[in-house]
């Protein structure tokens, strides 16, 4: 049961958006600049970014969604969803781009403190490409996700289990995005 | 030296506002409607919960401009910047009321892992008259400062060494808040 009483059916930050509307307004706002605005990074890149700093935050509901999300942007296929799982198990062996791979070790140190990233963390970004706009959001999506996960979870908000859930949530936010939704029609 | 280059002179977080404005809009919202906007909590109980978070995720930056906003709205004399310290040196033993190091407890749980707040947790701030709109804000505050710190730590940012700095910007910050800033002066 969540720590304070929230609506009914609406699971993890579902809920807590409906029951403050004064601070969903900016947190809604900033995940959509950072994971769906204008960027050389792809928003299923992005998505990853926010699975992974979520899966290793522990937070069930925020790793499912962004899993689901990233993988919708990828494809939506069984093997899109594969690889998200990849990615998140193993960064370093995981099929994808070197540059994603700096990308993704960036953004698991900052989950831990933004102080254990070093130069040579940002000169290997660089040396795959990365500009300074990217290895910005990257580091502020990662610490994004450091917020969004504590407070889904500080909350004790309620978090399915049902996979099927979070695939039919991942195609509707890959879709619709983060600002102007209507979350209030309870899950089944 | 930042990861990224900077504005010249703004240190902390003031050199990544104003590096990248189209974030700057959603964050600065919600540090305004969290820790200034209305509430059953006074702006320096805010900012104390802040100050601690921040301490707690040994973000310089954060951690002296959060003291000192909080120990201007308590007062700002000397026996406010002393509080400020008694309080995040150790919560249970400081002068303050019992509800506050209840809040702060949770807060203190939050900036590790929101599933620690337990239920105890939230009933022992109950039982000092909590009510369920101050623990959200309490939880959404300690997280969002998790972003806030990873944040300016991730990236390298300049922090100032010298208190009186951070007493002249906890000034200001106390009187002009989170929006509409023009952070563009270089600091001395």
């Amino acid at each position: 049961m969540s720590h304070i009483p929230l609506p009914d059916g609406l699971p993890g930050i579902r809920g807590l958006l409906t029951y403050s509307p004064t601070t969903a307004k900016p947190m809604g706002d900033l995940a959509e600049v950072l994971l769906r605005g204008p960027s050389t990074l792809t928003k299923g890149e992005r998505e990853m970014i926010a699975a992974l700093v979520s899966y290793r935050n522990t937070c069930h509901f925020c790793q499912s969604v962004h899993s689901a999300i990233a993988a919708e942007h990828f494809g939506g296929t069984d093997a899109d969803y594969a690889l998200v799982d990849l990615v998140k198990q193993d960064v370093e062996s995981a099929p994808i781009s070197a540059k994603m791979k700096a990308f993704l070790a960036i953004a698991a140190k900052v989950q831990q403190d933004g102080k254990l990233v070093t130069s040579a963390d940002i000169e290997r970004a660089r040396g795959e490409g990365a500009t300074d706009r990217e290895i910005h959001d990257v580091v502020l999506i990662a610490a994004a996700f450091c917020m969004f996960n504590r407070y889904v979870d500080g909350l004790g908000t309620w978090q399915p289990d049902n996979p099927a859930f979070y695939r039919e949530a991942g195609k509707r936010t890959a879709e619709l995005g983060y600002v102007n939704r209507d979350y209030t029609a309870p899950v089944r």
